[in-house]
């Protein structure tokens, strides 16, 4: 198919399938002629990727990019694709160097081995963990401090179940397609259905000094 | 103190705190003089807060002044800032007007009152959440449709220790800011430990046909 109709099947306007072309995030197509070329399916499947990455992820192209070598990389083991998409989630924080973050670190390595979690050094959410109890304890908050074990808690059945989900799915493109869609997609709908969550929450709970004069 | 010291004291940069000033997210100062200004305990307060929302919740200054707006208005109930706060993280997303909308919308209504969950119309979750998932459909992805009900299993506990652990605590000002505080850090906390809790799943079940040469 031409641009023209790789654009109505994706819903990407020709703009942007022009810029993903030019930063290398969608493979050229077949050249037909000196100016056009011609698009496949692989095309339509990999633009509907990177948009789930760009809009529902929120990911910048750097992100998309890193994102993309990693899933097209044959001998790249699916931990470590998986590695990459949630670096380029969870961006590349910065942690202070401070006794807030050093007790936040001792927190956090308290709780995995606590917990029984294998977790190497380089994985992403450590330094982010890190930074965010640190940032925490600064702001004077221990709301999140007293949350640890709970969010441990919610977190075993439901990653083990979202990487259940996603593993030995047939072949390797749709395994590791699939993670990705699955990550991205996963920790939006998560955050989202926790908004509802809150609120039903709320509802039964919300009945102490804060609540303004509507609640009565 | 004088606006040098407001930013040693909370490590934001002269340059910023002018901006804020400008932005109207920090109230001025108390003029000494035509050009200079005295910055108390509360402008310490309040950067710090802007900070976690900006730099931790990653909100844009629109989001930030509605939720700043929300937690400054003396009458607005407590789950009504966390409404204003949840729809600056979760961004206003746009619903598609097709089928598998109208399907996604079916699947989350089903789950809402087969949990029993009270949620209103307006929640923001909502129009997110049906977004992914029917996203998740055109990408030909069925991983998220059948983690719903495991989603929210672990939500229901979460939500409620989430909740609980913000209201009852003393003055309204500190509930709200609290409540802010722990529906931004939280949300940012708990990504980054289901990055580790995903690492810790997949090094027991990474062992399928898409595991790479290193695996063995």
């Amino acid at each position: 198919m031409r641009i023209g109709d790789l654009s109505r099947r994706t819903g990407v306007s020709v703009a942007s399938i022009k810029y993903y072309l030019r930063e290398g995030l969608l493979p050229p197509g077949e050249l037909t002629s000196p100016n056009q070329a011609r698009y496949g399916e692989e095309h339509v499947r990999r633009l509907r990727l990177i948009r789930a990455l760009v809009d529902v992820g929120g990911l910048s192209i750097a992100g998309t990019r890193d994102v993309l070598a990693a899933v097209d990389a044959d001998d790249v083991a699916l931990h470590h694709v998986l590695g990459a998409t949630q670096k380029a989630l969870l961006g590349t924080p910065v942690v202070a160097d401070d006794d807030e973050a050093a007790r936040a670190a001792k927190l956090l390595d308290d709780l995995v081995e606590r917990r029984g979690w294998h977790v190497t050094e380089t994985n992403p959410g450590r330094p982010a963990a890190i930074e965010i109890l640190a940032t925490s304890e600064r702001l004077g908050t221990e709301v999140l401090t007293r949350l640890l074990d709970t969010y441990a808690e919610a977190l075993e059945p439901l990653a083990t179940a979202e990487v259940g989900a996603v593993v030995a799915r047939g072949e390797r493109s749709d395994v590791v397609e699939s993670a990705v869609l699955g990550t991205v997609l996963g920790a939006g709908l998560f955050s989202a259905l926790r908004t509802m969550a809150h609120e039903s929450a709320s509802s039964r709970l919300d009945a102490g000094p804060a609540a303004g004069p509507e609640e009565g």
